[in-house]
């Protein structure tokens, strides 16, 4: 009955299906249709379910899947496997199929080489429209989808491309080398993925040539693929700037994931305490006079909102290329000047809100100096942690939010409790 | 000099110049150039940008690049400027292109019908290959680019697809229908551009139809433009998350920039005033204690912090479909308890530092208790405050941090200085 149901679904239903899934139903359905388990249906889900639901199946299975498969999607399938796992199933494959997914898996990990097909259809730049039909007609080896055809030199070294809808518009007896586009972009197999990513995009590619240390063409990279990337790597951005900095799934376990976030809730304990050893630093003025106390997270909080506001736009837009070199001198000088206006802006409103509320106008005065300096501090911060971390080749995603709004506590409680201490001598 | 330069530059690299440059170079330049700015460049220009490089061309100009060019990237150009400017350009074009985009800008902005491109190839279910092939030599109409012919019934609905190279493949005399795809994933030409965004990343999609209220053919979505789509979503998800709630350019003004960022932080100011109105409830308690004032931000921040985790999963995890209805109790079972076991931690650890550094164990007790309640507090309203606004069709990435926050915030200071203040009565 279950059968009956799965059946007609398509390989990315059923995927998705089995990526909700509880960790025993999904156990139970795999066990169920055992074999009957399309390879595509694999290739299709989530990094973690996958690895679970390929120790479910038979090793010669598995293999017999790859073997059929994409050469990208096997590599897939296999990349996240321990080393024995990974000879079980390849020692079960084809000699010349099993070699080429070693040589994909020695690539490093999120590089060109780990995402590209192997399959592809290249021809010599002399063959005509009507010869290059026929070989496509009659070729065993080509890749199950193709919207390229890549013209190599007698090296294998790529010299164009020709999209597949040029090669139908044109007659039989046209050269390919007269309607080959030589304006090419090539991708080096160590590239990361997410600078591939941005080429694609860049470019409004659908794939794009591989090509090796000797720039001879080893694999194409497909646009389907390039659009998983950008959305996992933007997701990647997302969590690591809202503290997940570990690896983690909607379906992992109360353990993995309490361990996960402990290590930033850490971190984060530890900067809080410094926080708290600058206000310690002024017990004696806040027993003096509480009204301190009541307001000093207000300037400690605008600080790290505005703070976070210039940092959120500095990451992103470093990672979308659209801060660079070019423009960061002026981005600087701007989120400096914003940093100024507001901060004016807000000291003389929570001046007047501190001054009226606690009938105070020295203690108005005071929070609106300390509410300028903060928000200055957080602008220069916003701006220069991601781009210090950018420099350092570190990810401006990962580090940037913590040491931001511990400058901005620190700051904020220290240019606060000073004056007033100063102010209260 | 410059001409030379720039004349064989790939219209993506001119349209990244002009993005980078500063408004009066980039006026300077696209004043030189003229009508020699490829069309190209136009489309892949940045928003802003675009508008302003518009402006400085003669109308005359742009209808004319408008009429040559795919109809999506027509609609993209056109489709910020006012009613007049609009007006001004569209005069100026043929009737029935004219008329085309028209209709194009009355679907709603970031819908499907925005997104799609007019031009693509229909053809009949009993045509041969051959006869298809001939056909794309000989038609006029064609779009520029394309990956994939759309088979038709009479009432010019879709009834499948066929790949080029699948067609390329096929001996002449086969017949489209035994080659095409019946399982289509049809778009209806109101649906928002990020739902379209996940149809192409479910399903490997290069192309898509897209249909109007009648079911009939109206145009094509095509991959390279849900790269952007997608890019520029999570754009603005890691933006709004991270406090930028108006649309902002890296080159915007910096009173543009500062009239933006004010009223987030002017929201964010009144939260702060209610966190501290909170702690004004216990001054007479802190003035009993000082110290009450040098631990108290460590409660609320460490709760804002594990409460910001849980929110960007659920944020980022609802975006993606990752987080549905399906496993939605059991995400919500998990944060809670990893809440309650990393509450218990920190508790153990914040006050342990915290009873040795007043010398005070029931300060410890005191502070792990309120360390407890507020971490459980953030897993709770981390969930249910994305939860709760995508049920009601408010995008979660908005409104979820300023919530979640303000409920730690104010919580980590009741429950800190409300059990103190029990403690110490
Ligand atoms: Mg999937
Ligand atoms: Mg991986
Ligand atoms: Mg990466
Ligand atoms: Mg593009
Ligand atoms: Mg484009
Ligand atoms: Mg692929
Ligand atoms: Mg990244
Ligand atoms: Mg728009
Ligand atoms: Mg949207
Ligand atoms: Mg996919
Ligand atoms: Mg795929
Ligand atoms: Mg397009
Ligand atoms: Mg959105």
């Amino acid at each position: 009955q279950v059968r009956n149901l799965i059946a007609p679904m398509r390989p990315a239903d059923i995927a998705e299906l089995l990526d909700l899934m509880r960790t025993d139903e999904r156990r139970a359905l795999v066990e169920m249709l055992g074999p009957e388990l399309k390879p595509e249906v694999l290739s299709e889900l989530e990094e973690g379910v996958r690895d679970e639901v390929i120790a479910l199946l038979d090793p010669g299975d598995i293999a017999q899947a790859l073997a059929e498969m994409d050469s990208d999607d096997a590599v897939y399938l296999l990349e996240d496997l321990d080393q024995q796992g990974q000879q079980e199933i390849l020692s079960q494959m084809p000699a010349d199929e099993r070699a080429a997914l070693e040589r994909a898996l020695e690539y490093p990990e999120d590089s060109a080489g780990r995402l590209m097909q192997r399959h592809l259809v290249a021809v010599p730049p002399f063959w005509d429209v009507g010869h290059t039909i026929d070989y496509m007609r009659e070729a065993e080896d080509l890749p199950d989808e193709f919207y390229e055809i890549f013209v190599v030199d007698p090296a294998y070294r790529p010299i164009g491309t020709v999209p597949l809808y040029r090669v139908m518009r044109s007659k039989r007896p046209t050269k390919i080398s007269d309607i080959m586009n030589t304006e090419q972009t090539l991708i080096r197999v160590d590239t990361d993925r997410e600078e591939v990513a941005r080429l694609f995009e860049k470019y409004d590619l659908i794939s794009a040539a591989v090509i090796d240390e000797n720039d001879r063409l080893v694999g194409v990279t497909t646009v389907d693929d390039i659009v998983e990337v950008i959305s996992e790597e933007a997701t990647e951005d997302i969590r690591l700037m809202g503290g997940i900095v570990n690896e983690e799934a909607v379906g992992d376990s109360v353990a993995l994931t309490a361990r996960n976030r402990f290590s930033w809730l850490f971190v984060n304990l530890l900067t809080a305490i410094l926080a708290s050893v600058v206000i310690g630093l002024f017990d004696a003025t806040i027993e003096q006079m509480v009204a301190l106390a009541v307001l000093m997270p207000i300037v400690a909080s605008m600080g790290g909102n505005a703070g976070t506001q210039t940092m959120t736009v500095a990451v992103r837009s470093l990672a979308t290329r659209e801060l660079g070199p070019l423009n960061a001198l002026r981005f600087m000088r701007r989120e400096l000047m914003v940093g100024v206006v507001n901060g004016i802006l807000f000291a003389l409103l929570i001046g007047a809100v501190g001054g009226v509320w606690f009938q105070d106008a020295m203690l108005g005065v005071v929070l609106g100096a300390a509410m300028i300096v903060n928000m200055v501090v957080a602008a220069v911060s916003g701006i220069l942690v991601p781009m210090a971390l950018d420099r350092m080749n570190i990810d401006p995603a990962v580090a940037s939010s913590v040491f931001v709004t511990t400058m901005t506590d620190v700051v904020g409680f220290f240019a606060f409790l000073g004056l007033a201490a100063i102010w209260l001598m």
